[in-house]
This record gives C-alpha cells, sequence and structure tokens, in this order.
C-alpha cells in the first residue's frame, strides 16, 4: 500500500509507527500513548489537591519524570522521523506536545513555569486519531463546519449581548450601589452576565424592589436571548444534515499521515498526499 | 387469537396475566402492579425522611414487608410461567425486579444493602407498559430513535466540552487560588462544569478581577456550547419526524409478550413470535 | 350585520358590550376591564408588602371593595346578557371570574380566604380578547397546537426525568449524606432536579469529591437533557410552520360572541354561530 | 463616483471622512472613533471602582475631558457637514451622540448625571459600521428579521410566562411565608422568575417539603418552557435561511451615507439616495 521513498527505512518505520495506526505497532504505540495522555493530565491534577500532593509527593514527582521522559523521546521521534521537521514543530500538535513536555525541566530554573502544564489537556484531542475514531473527526468536522457557517452570526450575537450586558450592568450598579455588593460597573457587568446566561452564583443578588425587577427583565431577556444561538446553530446543522444526506461527494479516510507533511486524512485508496504530493 | 401450546393451561394463564395487559385479570395484574412499584420507591423515600422514619418505623417496615413478599410471589411467577426462564432473569428488567427484591431479606446479613432499593426506581419504567401506553411506547422509541442517531455527535460534544473544562479549569485555578475556594484542580473543573452548564450554585465564585472576567468568558461561552446538543437533537427529531409522515411501514403493535421469550411489540395480527417464532 | 332574535333589546345590547368588542361602547368597557383586571392584580400584590399594607390598609380595602363591585356586577350581567347562562358560569372563564370575585365576601366568615385572589391573575387571559389581539389569539393558538402535538413526547419525557432524579437523588443521598444538606431522599430528589435543570441554587452542593463528580455528571446531563424538549417543540413548530406557510384555509374572525353560546372566533362574514347555529 | 452638489467642498469632504468610510482619512477617522468610543466605556467603568478612582482621579478625569471634547467636535461637525442636520439630530444615533457627549458638562450644574453616560455603549453599535463589517450588518439585519418575524409569538410567549409567574409566585408565597424570604407576592413571583428562567440564585429558596415540591414543578416547567422561544427563533431562521439561499434579490451594498439624509446601505452602483433621491 506504501511506496518506498528516498528516506531510510527506519525512518519510515518509525514514521508508520508514530504518525499512522494502521499496523499492530502502530495500533499499540496510539494506545500506549492514549493512556500517557490521560495519565499526565490527572497527575498534574493530583499534584494540585494539596493532601494527596503532601503524602504521595514522591511518588507524583517520579512518575511525572516517567511521563515527561516518554513525552520527550516522543517528540524527538516525531521530529526525527517527518522529512519536513518544522512543518510538524510550528503546527498545532507539535506547539502543544512541545509546551506540555517542557514545564518539568524548566521547573528547576523558572518556578510556576507548572502553569504550562495546563496545555496537556490539548492532547487530549490526539484521542480522537488514536482511538482511530474516523467516524468521530468526521462528526467532529460536520460540528465544526456547522459551527464555522454561524461563525459570523454568532459574533454579531455575542457583541450585542457584551452591550446589553454593558448598558444594563450600568444600570444596575446606579440602582443598586454599594450595600448589595453591586461595587462597581465591572462587577456589576460581571453579574449581569451571570444573569443574562442564567448561571446565577448568587454571590451578588439584587436586594431593592426595582433592582429585582430589573434582574427579572434581566432574566426574561436572557430566557430569550439564549434561543439565539440555538436558532442559528440549529439552522445551520439542518441544512448540514440536508447537504449530507444528498452527499455523493464523500469517501472513506483512513489514519495513514504523510511522511512528508503529516497532513491527514487520506482516502482509502490514496497514493500521493493531497497536501504535498508526496507518496504515501 | 391465541393457539395453545405444549404448556399446561394454568402456565399460559399465569403468563397472560402477568406478561400481557389484554385481559381483564392481566389489566387488574397491571394496575396492582403499577401501585404496588409507586408504593414501594415512596416507602425507600419515607424511610429516608429520619423524622418519619422514627415515628413511624414500625409501619414503615410492615409495607415494606408486604411490598417485598408480593414482589418475591412476582418474581417467581414471572420465573415459572415463562418457557425459557433464563431469558427473563437475565433480561434488564428481571435482573432489576431480582435486585429490588432482596435487599430487606439481605439487610437482617448485610448492613447497608438498603442501597439497593435505589434499583426501585428503575421498575417505574414498567409503568409505561403497565398503563397498556403503547402509544407512549411508541413516542419514546422515537425519542430513542433520534437521540441514538445522534450519539456520536454528542460524544464529540461531550469530549470537546470535559477538554474544554479541564483546560478552563486549571486556569482558574492558577488565577483564583485557595482563598475564593479553588482550592485543587479537580475543584476547579467541578466549578467550571458547574458554570458551563450554567448551574451555578455559587458555593464557589470567583473574587478577583481577573477571575470573574474569565468565569465571564466561561459563561458566555456556555451560553453558546449549549446550542450544539440542541442544535444536534433537533436537526435529528426534523428528520424522524418528516420519515415518519412518510412512512408506511408502521404497524399497530399490542402488549402481548412471547409465553416463551417474552418478546413484546407484536403486531396485533401476529400469530408468531417476530423473535423466536413461538406462536403467541 | 346581526338579525334581531327572540331576546330582548336591552339583554342583546348588554351582550354586545360586554362580550364583544365591536362597537364604541364594547370596546370601551375592556378598556375598562382590561386596567381593572390589572389593577386588581397589582392590589392583591401590594396587599402582601407588610409594610405598604400597614400605612395604606385602608386605601387598599376601599380599592379593594371598588373592584369587588365592579366584578360581582359585571358578573351578574354577563349571566344575565347570555340566552344560557350555564354555559358561561361553567365554562373556563367563568369559574375564574367567580373565584376571583367572591373572596372579600366570604373573607368575613372564613379568615384567609384571600388565597382565592391569585385566581385573579388567570383573568389577564383576557387582555388577548380585550385587546382585540386577534392576530395574537392566533399565534397564541398556533403555539399552543404546536404544543399539543409535542404533548406526548414531552410527557415521556418528563416522565424519564423523573425517574432519573429519583434515581440519582438516591445516589447521592448515599454518597453525600446529612452533613452536605442531602438530610433524606426527597431532598436529594430536589437536590437533583435543581441540578438538572441547570437552575443551581446553591442552598444544598455536594463537598465530598465523589458528590462532586457525580453533580458534574448530572449537570452535563442536564444539559444534554435539555436538549430534548427544545428539539421535539422546534420540530414541530417548523413543521406547523410549513402547514400554515401552504394553509388556504383559513379565514379571518372578529372577536364577535354567540349571544347563545359565547362561541367566539367567528368568521367576518358568518350570519350564524359555528356552534350552536344561533344567528349572530 | 460621486456627483458635486450644491454644498460647499469643504461640507462633503467632512461628510465623507465622517459619515463614510471608503477614502482613507475615512477610515482613519472611524477607527480612532472607534478606539475613543471604546476608551470612553472603559473610563465610565473604571470611574466606577473605588480605588482606582481614588488613586487615578486626575488622569481619569484629564481623559473624561479629552474624549467630552473630542465626541462635542465631532457631534458639532456631524451636524454642519450634513445637509438636513435635525434628521441627524433626532435619529437613533444623533440622540445617543448627544447624550453621551453632555454629562461632563452638565456634571457641575447637576450632580449625579453621570448616569447618562451609560448611554455611552450605545455608541457601540456604530463599530458595525465603524469596522465596515458589511458582512456583519447582513448577519445582524437575518438575525433581526428573523427576531421581528417571530415578535408577535415571543410576547405571546413572555405574557403567558408572567401570568405563570404572578399566579406560581402568589401559591408560592402561601405556601411558604415570611421564614424562607418569600416575604411578600411581588418578591415571590421575583423568586418564580428567577427560577423559571433556571437562573437560581439561591438568596431565597423553599424550605418547607411542600415549597420544594412546588420548585421542582416550576423548575420542569421552566425547562420545558425554555423550549418554547428556542422553537420559534429556531424555525424562524430555518425558514429565512432557505429563503436566502433561493434569494435573486440581494446585492452589496457599502458604506456610503447620503449627505442629505445620512440614509445608509445604498448599492455599490447607486449614484442617488434610494431615500431622499439626494444624488451621492
Amino acid at each position: 500500500m506504501k511506496e518506498q521513498n528516498a528516506q531510510p527505512g527506519w525512518k519510515m518505520k518509525l514514521h508508520e509507527i508514530i504518525y499512522e495506526a494502521d499496523t499492530p505497532m502502530g495500533r499499540l504505540f496510539d494506545i500506549a500513548l492514549f493512556f500517557l495522555i490521560i495519565l499526565s493530565v490527572i497527575l498534574v491534577m493530583l499534584e494540585s489537591v494539596k493532601d494527596i500532593d503532601q503524602n504521595y509527593h514522591k511518588t507524583l514527582l517520579t512518575l511525572e519524570w516517567g511521563v515527561t521522559i516518554f513525552f520527550s523521546l516522543e517528540y524527538i521521534a516525531r521530529v526525527i522521523s517527518i522529512k519536513k521537521p518544522w512543518k510538524y514543530i510550528f503546527s498545532f500538535y507539535g506547539i502543544i506536545d512541545f509546551i506540555s513536555t517542557i514545564p518539568l525541566y524548566i521547573s528547576y530554573i523558572l518556578a510556576g513555569s507548572q502553569v504550562l502544564l495546563a496545555v496537556r489537556a490539548f492532547r487530549l484531542l490526539r484521542i480522537f486519531r488514536i482511538l482511530k475514531l474516523v467516524k468521530f473527526i468526521g462528526e467532529a468536522s460536520q460540528l465544526q463546519s456547522a459551527l464555522k457557517a454561524s461563525r459570523t452570526k454568532i459574533a454579531v450575537f455575542i457583541y450585542v449581548v457584551l452591550i446589553l450586558s454593558v448598558i444594563l450592568g450600568t444600570l444596575m450598579y446606579l440602582i443598586e450601589g454599594d450595600e448589595a455588593g453591586f461595587t462597581s460597573i465591572p462587577r456589576s457587568i460581571y453579574w449581569t452576565i451571570v444573569t443574562l446566561t442564567t448561571v446565577g452564583y448568587g454571590d451578588i443578588a439584587p436586594q431593592t424592589s426595582l433592582g429585582q425587577f430589573m434582574a427579572t427583565v434581566i432574566m426574561i431577556l436572557g430566557y430569550g436571548i439564549i434561543a439565539v444561538p440555538t436558532g442559528i446553530v440549529t439552522a445551520e446543522f439542518s441544512r448540514s444534515k440536508k447537504g449530507r444526506a444528498d452527499d455523493q461527494n464523500m469517501v472513506h479516510v483512513n489514519t495513514q499521515a504523510c511522511p512528508s507533511c503529516s497532513a491527514e486524512g487520506h482516502r482509502d485508496d490514496a497514493t500521493h498526499c493531497y497536501n504535498c504530493g508526496h507518496s504515501l
């Protein structure tokens, strides 16, 4: 299924294992990576729980080092096994892989760099591909395209909501004043958005009759406003759904990745990368 | 409407009463069962209210025993009146019937087994069938099929929401710190989901300006995100609705159950079970 | 436009004024009634505010008597001006009119009968008709028919939500116990519904890690579940919308009411009641 | 692209800079205005934060004066550069521009006039035009027309929600009484709306079993009710979406404004104002 190319065999082999999931080795690697990513995210979480961190600090640190070393090796392997390393290094996943690997190293130089560990969560996105859930990718991209199509409308909507919040927040500040917690306009705007979106923490709540009346108006407004993004997205979905039903232009894709530019989503019968023309 | 088969008459009779609702006796049994299930669930609830349990402990226990004995007899009757008892015993309802019957017996051996009583709530699902609400079953299965069709999309959606929550929760943990209640990343993630889903308890709420700003972003995000499952399900409903309007392939079914495998939903004019071929 | 009938002229006249809004007098009566209904509802509200009630008790009582006397006269006029009084007396509006008139009278005999004043709010429904908002009635009935069509599906949905709440509430009771406020199963179920519907008061909130995890699951569930009624109603609306666009079978109706049976919604060119055949 | 008219050249020039965004100067002016509007809104916000206002009062006041003077000049320029100044002065934007300019002047005469500064938020609406986001305007007007089409239905819906709130609020007042915070009917109605809209502050929460049961009913009701506006708007969007796809009657518009009546949204190939016929 794959034509040999100018690259050495072991690089081809490595590329197949790391970037693809069609061979047993490739699948094994992906499953291992899957569990390591989950593990690495859980580690970050556990480290943040004081009780656990105090009692098991050593264990956690050891595991963290294990994960970091594996990720480092994986990162290096990804870089060397690909023909155009820069394409990977500056790709979305390349940057995430880098940032979620280095914090432990630089934590000895720079305190607080643990912050970067949060980036690891993005690696979870890989799981779709790892589980070879081509079907999932299809659905995801359908979701994505529906959201993309409604992008401008949603931007207009959010913009209007923000303006409304600024106006209503200022009004509530003038009505309620300091006692009820509306100590400044930004705080009032915060409360307005808490109310408009029907979150309603209750940390700030209107005390005066007029304030409660205004709050009521804002709530009913929010109740109606929530219909708008739903309407937008639903209309888009219904359309894309219809579109898809008629769509003769769909082919099945596999998890193969181009060894040159690492583009994904090639047709099952593809022999050349649709992106750079490199033979697969 | 029913051909006699190799089974003894009283078993057939019992089967008709317990599993079906087309005869007066069968309907009577179903209505009795209906009220007993409701009663049994209410009993579990009342036992959990300390005041009531202290004052009426004896009455409640007596009633509980009454219900348990009835359920036990019903369970035995169900097992012996069916040709292939194992099919019932290991069916969804068979397991629920069993688990919601035994707790009282084993409570004398094993304290805390009352936990299993919660399973009784599942018996409430029977009510659809009991009330001979074939129409309800039709609607329910329509709901079900619409949800099933959007399953993958909803899985993708929940997955994305979870990743978002992990990332945003970690960020909020870094921004707010301990004072505001964001004592650990898991707790921050809990707060993020409380906010994203617009539940907003207020037990944890951001105190810093930056934290409140981030909260605002999360809320508006959640406001937009809620549009997605709605869009998915609505598009599916609209489609299934259209489908149904054109659908010539629907027949009316009754509450008859196969005496051999207890499959339900036979056509009115069926003479053989669609599942095992046994004559009805 | 109206044929004289066996009824005395003054009764016809009264009927036209009270039940219809096509003559200047009829419209005047309706507008007066409109403001009196609003006033009567505001009166009930103000009486409930302690400060206001203490300071203005006399004024409020006087106004209340004024409203009550007007409503009494109106009720009597409605009964005598119609040919078949029982049709009105036992109609939805007839009962509401009666209940919202009597509380003040019986309050001298029976303390606490003020409770019935709440029924007055139902009189607000009259306003649609009073404002001669035939268009509003059209929209309202469209809303109504869409909701009616999705009735069974929504019943199934609510039933499933209730069962879910019972099961999840019992689980949370077992997980959280008394300290966090989950003192009994009914209270846990209350909390579960508060969470599932994304209301989230925060008066009860999980304290344990497991409880917060469960809460997270319930929230995401609730987030997804909210899509279902929306999907149902939207699909119904889209259909009814399409239906209406094609609908050649619509005529314009006016506010005339049959003098015999008080049926409403007659065609502009009607000469006989569509309900009882009485000439209009 | 523009025919000279009876107006002096500098007025034409000024008009082009202020009202349009097709020339480099016009775009520069709009971008400057854009940042000044944002700045002016941020200023109002910062002034409301006590800490910031105390420490930087002078700086803020200076900036406020700067913004006010620019806005004053802009207002004057807008009035003199247009042929029919009254059209601008009494237009929506004209009034907003005026109100958001004067507060600082009259604050020396009339304390508390800062309230009017809230109106500045409305100026943010200009940004759409400023950014020459004709596409945004298109989407916005599409949103607008969908909302306009569902106006009556939404009015009916809100009316029904209000009546429901009055009835349910009164009931809750009678059930819960003073202890739980339901001190008056208006306050109970406030709570009912907080619950119905799923905001749920938790500042007032039912304490009795019956009250909690009622609350549960209200929540589930609210859960269902939220489906209605969504259904309405979605159906409208789906329709308008379809409509737009077929729509041959759309032309591209630019940011040119009529020098006489300042109407906007002229076709690219327009030579005369569609509103007053003045040549562009």
